[in-house]
């Protein structure tokens, strides 16, 4: 019966999941403290076992769709008037971060921060390109929780560039928008471009809260029905994930808000006004978020209560059976002694007498307990 | 006699509720990821049959009034030089709010935002109109818990249109005195016409909040006089309420604080003081759930300790009763023994004497429970 | 003996205390949402029989001092060079507010909110006159709840005008001080007596707060002594009071903040010197109350605890007296059985042995309860 | 052996206790509301005999030390250069005050809060002075608890002015600095003085807070070794010093922050760098009282959960002995029957067999609470 | 079985743990309330036999790297156009910190706050030169906790002097990198390598981080599986840990903050970016700590649920053992006692009666406890 149920956490993973929880809180370290910064080392676990380069070059006229290229290629669409998207399935070729970085003129801190995952998102600006990390959250069904991978991307003049830690990603919309001819992506710049994407990140964390928040319906319904103890370490476990859901995606609300305000060119006022758009979808993604912490935190007092509750429904029981057959019990003990000289038991009417009054005892008994309510 | 009270929560419904309880914090994910903003999607529940428009086109000496005009009517009022006000109740005809607004010259976000329901409670202000959200909460008597619709409201040089999700609302009043001759909204431009209705809806949260606070009224009384066990679940399904209420309309302070400070030409001077006092009253609401908060949180602490007290008195009377009876049990057991050679039995004053000592041992041990108070 | 104690809730009021409580938090709906905002409508309860009117008028040199004007003779004063002082109490008499508000040229929102009991503290400027609300709390000690009363305070260049909800106000010191010639108040303008007022309202919340302080105190010693299950209710009670208190005043520290920092002219800065000594007795209010939610928190904390405790305490005595006597019965009820066949019972030397052996378990059990530090 | 034990309350003084400790909360109403503000009246307990001043006037050459002057002497030191510290230790005179003020040209609110004690932290800025109001916080070992005393400082021009409670101090070392010649103190302005005034002030703060700390060491100690119910009170009587702490502390924070921005010409560039010294200090304070705070909240919660714990282990004790023994006592019960028409009694294996039964059904308990793990 | 385990807490060390926890929280006091400013007293431990000093001295082109040099060599440093950085390990020769400062210009109150340790995270400018304080964590393995060290860094023009409590620290990589010719650390002014060793004691706490997080882990583990009473004493202690991180770690973000937004000369705009940097990663180590002590609070709730569930499961253990037995030895005490006439015990089929009325008896109270989930 019990294994009909649906659990949040599959049972088979339990100890991997246990293992890699806190992991997932505490970003890994990999570089000596006090190494050079700049330096481009990947940190964190290497998620692909191939590199993948994708890039769309297009104005609204021409498209260049290019599955699997080389690097070289790549380098060459910095001189183009187009507008290009590179993408990177995974980091951990870093010397194509490094080249990529050079040619197209980056910081080297920008490389060591695309490099080196568990970033906090934020929006760094330089005189000739924006660097935004954002997290990209997605529900891993399998393990049971949310899976963070870093976004980064690099907005230039004509270009933009995106890192993955690994290949599927949210951006099969926008590249679709991209094939089609005459759509608006086609016709504005790389800002209308960055947007779309971070759009489209966000978007997707709505989906990602769908499936929490159908998860918290589920347990709610448990805890309200049946609860086992099980419920805690499902809340338990629910807790946690919106703790670390909250704590991807709370610096967020303050990158959008910088980047809506900051003065960088490479954004039109057009575009400004999709990034107000994008910042409200975070800002209602966090206060969901605050929401749900609410909502999961009275389903563990209301859990609480249910077995505090049971505990005093047990003890009444208990209390009950025992304060009317011990007195009884005793009564009988007291004739059932062997002295010698008990006149009560040769007397005739003795035994319905004591019969008697133990019914008398017992019915007080039910009677007090009922007009305690216990009843 | 548990029938006749009054319950927050409707029983026949309540598998019903508890499967949307949680779909009322996440907005439900309609639009794929990654698709173009300013596209037009109904998002939520179609709540209405068929969409219905009303207008209302006046100045303080004529009134148009009409019930349910095609939307080609309405386009015709853009270019009046009179107030005109424009009702648009559902929102699954998409293209309907498409027309309108390539009509009235509005941003496609705006039109993408007023299809999508669950948006956050903001303003956005555009060179020609400003776009306002706002939830408008009811009470959902049925079903036990608070209704929240998306009204979104577009103030324009001469015109106010606005959006609901299902007929009936709280702007009968505003209506009535359109109607009426000489009253001071006849005499005024748009904007304090937008400001009425901002005003009604903000007006009616205090009746919610009345509703909430009756229930408060008549759970505390219970919580008080006789602890039962449903009374969690119906503190827990008011505090998510709370949550509920407070995450729709929190956001409001800020929104009717921006719009009290926003630089744009569309409210006078005149009307901001009237945007002043309505921000009041958000602010008012606000402090009110915070209070209703506190106290409900109060409410589960005080029916945990009546729990815990009463599993205390249970533990209680069962110490008592065993301890009074377990030894005098005992010692009856002892006389009860069948050895040969027991010569206490056959002492004459033996039996009176332990009935004697019997007595010594229950006096004592309720002497002592008496001194400890449990007595 | 418990009838000796000193109840913070009067028994007799219960039951109309408990329907009163969450009234003070939420504000009644008069108004139907949607009616013209500046209608003058009275809401809330009608406090007095009849609408009493005083006014004192004065300069340095001259006072005036009428207990029961009517209204056109205040209308008057207007015009008079002189400060004066108008006080009304009562305001069902919607008619009486507007004519004064209309001689005095105050703004129709202004006329609305004195009327409409249960605003938030705020002030509100205009070119020539300043709104202000504040509330005035008193202890009600039949109810044993905190009263509050909306004082509604019109300053403007010659005059002040004051609206209370009932007779009896905190003012008479105030009255006395213009009575007397020669004070500073009587040198002064009216901003140096609205000063005046609000301030003898400030001062006055330290008598509510010294009041609950007492019982505060009261409460802890009982706590601390014996803990009884009515305590959790009157902790509760208290702190709604104190929920209701805070939330009654928190506005003002911002509201008073404002004033200081205002540029209004009807103050002078000698006035502002002031106006900041009275803001920083609202803080100090505001600190204290804090303060006191965290003691009683701690009070219901220590509440909690003491009952888990005795719970405790109750459970080793049970398991004590069971864990000794249990087995000895046993041991008795063994050689109280009938075989035939037992060849122990004719052993002249075992019941003595038996006896040994139960005064040994008992012992036994003793010394363990001993070494686990429970006896 | 419980003697033995340090507590943090001394037993003896407990009632005394319990009656002052909401009264350290709540600031004592004297004053009438109402009553003319700048009226200097003493409120607050009087802690001295017989107020005492004392003076001390110097420049880097001379210096004069004067130990019970009259205050007639002080007043003339408002015309000499040098710089002036009058201290005055106890505030019940308060036609003292007053003249001290009137001849410094204080504001009669100065003069009022001086004399009124449980004032809150502040600065206030006059043209000619600079009042300061700030907590001087000591453990008051007898009382087991930590005792507030108001230091009210001015600095004019060329004079420093202190208010005390009560004799004794912490400024003894700033004296000696200034009695020893060639000191910086003897060297700089009265705004240095003020400084070192201040910075005594904090610095003892670091005092109370080791004292504090020792205290909660030590109620570690006994929480985690051997958690009695004492335990309970004491930790709430150390949660409530670190609030009335907190409370007097807190708006220091604000108040040297202001005085290092302030625009005062009394105090030099020079000076200011120290200011910010002390600023810093008190915030270090602040931080180690919230840490304090959350160390005190968590030993709550551990005592709690070892309470919690104990419960269980006691319960485990009484459910073993019960299950074996019950079961047991049953079986004898059985065979203790008299019915003629038992023929087990009557076979010679039966009895040894149904001790076999017996030790059986015995061990099998045991087994399954040892598989259970509660063995 | 207990003793594999891997415990937080080393066992052997814990009295001397427990004595030292709260003394990491409050500041020792050791200067006298009082005493002059600027007089530099060692406070805190001394912690090394003898200070050391080590300099490095370089340009892109020379380095001069000195083991132990004397004070008077560090003295010349200052008139060199290089970049000279000296470390000086140990802080109880204050004389050598006068001197150091004398010869450098700094303000007396730098070198006292480099003297007196446990000083909250700053940064003060001055004209000159930049003063940092920061901690400096490390994991005592040993003891079970995490130890901070003071390292104070003064910037000047053309040097960095750091001051560390102790032997050995984090900045091995920063000497590596400035003893290998042509890094950019060779190259560039002071201001970077002040950069570099912030960069260096910051990344240092991801590692102190990982090492709490591993111990989280591991304890949630144990949480899960077997939920032992120590585990409340190691969660606590956990959450102590995480009080004292956040402690010393909370007012870098602020530090840093205005470091970025300083206006001081001497940190080029270049280096402006790192420090941007370094920023963000002590940001993310704040938010980690956040998130682990919300995951800690979420343990402390699940062990507490998890004894009340256990403690319920005990219950009913004991309650259906009762419950059955009780009412069954009651029958049998009945038919135990010697009435000379009970005529039941002369019925033959009697005996199997009352034993088929036992079993119904024992098998009605299974099916209840069933029913009521309890078996």
């Amino acid at each position: 019966m019990a294994k009909k149920r649906t659990h949040l956490i599959p049972h088979a993973i339990n100890p991997l999941r246990r293992m890699r929880v806190v992991g997932r809180l505490v970003r890994r370290v990999v570089k000596k403290p006090g190494s050079s910064p700049g330096i481009v080392v990947h940190t964190g676990e290497r998620k692909v076992e191939k590199v993948r380069i994708r890039f769309l070059d297009f104005d609204d006229q021409h498209l260049n769709d290019a599955e699997r290229p080389t690097i070289d290629e790549c380098l060459d669409l910095r001189d183009l008037p187009t507008v290009s998207w590179i993408n990177v399935d995974g980091l951990h070729e870093v010397d194509l971060i490094r080249r990529l970085g050079e040619r197209f003129g980056w910081h080297p801190l920008v490389m060591e921060d695309i490099a080196s995952t568990g970033q906090r998102a934020k929006i760094e600006e330089y005189a000739e390109y924006v660097y935004v990390v954002l997290p990209m959250l997605s529900w891993n069904a399998e393990r049971g929780h949310v899976d963070a991978e870093q976004l980064s991307l690099v907005l230039g003049e004509n270009y933009v560039v995106t890192f993955q830690e690994r290949y599927g990603d949210v951006f099969e919309g926008v590249r679709e928008r991209i094939r089609s001819t005459g759509t608006r992506i086609r016709a504005r710049g790389p800002d209308y471009l960055a947007y779309a994407l971070i759009d489209a990140v966000v978007d997707h964390y709505f989906q990602v809260l769908e499936t929490i928040g159908d998860h918290t319906e589920r347990l709610e319904e448990q805890v309200l029905d049946e609860p086992r103890e099980e419920i805690m370490h499902e809340l338990h476990h629910l807790k946690r994930e919106l703790i670390t859901v909250r704590r991807s995606i709370w610096p967020l609300r303050e990158t959008l808000g910088s980047l809506q305000r900051s003065e960088t060119k490479l954004f039109t006022d057009q575009t400004r006004l999709f990034i107000r758009d994008v910042h409200d979808h975070a800002v209602q993604v966090l206060d969901t978020l605050e929401a749900l912490r609410d909502v999961v935190g009275g389903m563990i007092d209301l859990y609480l209560s249910s077995v505090s509750f049971r505990t005093n429904e047990i003890m009444k029981v208990l209390t009950i059976m025992a304060s009317i057959f011990i007195p009884l019990t005793f009564l009988a003990g007291v004739y059932g002694m062997n002295f010698d000289d008990m006149p009560e038991l040769h007397l005739s009417w003795a035994y319905p007498t004591l019969v008697g009054v133990m019914i008398v005892v017992a019915a007080g008994m039910v009677l007090y307990f009922r007009r305690k309510g216990w009843l």
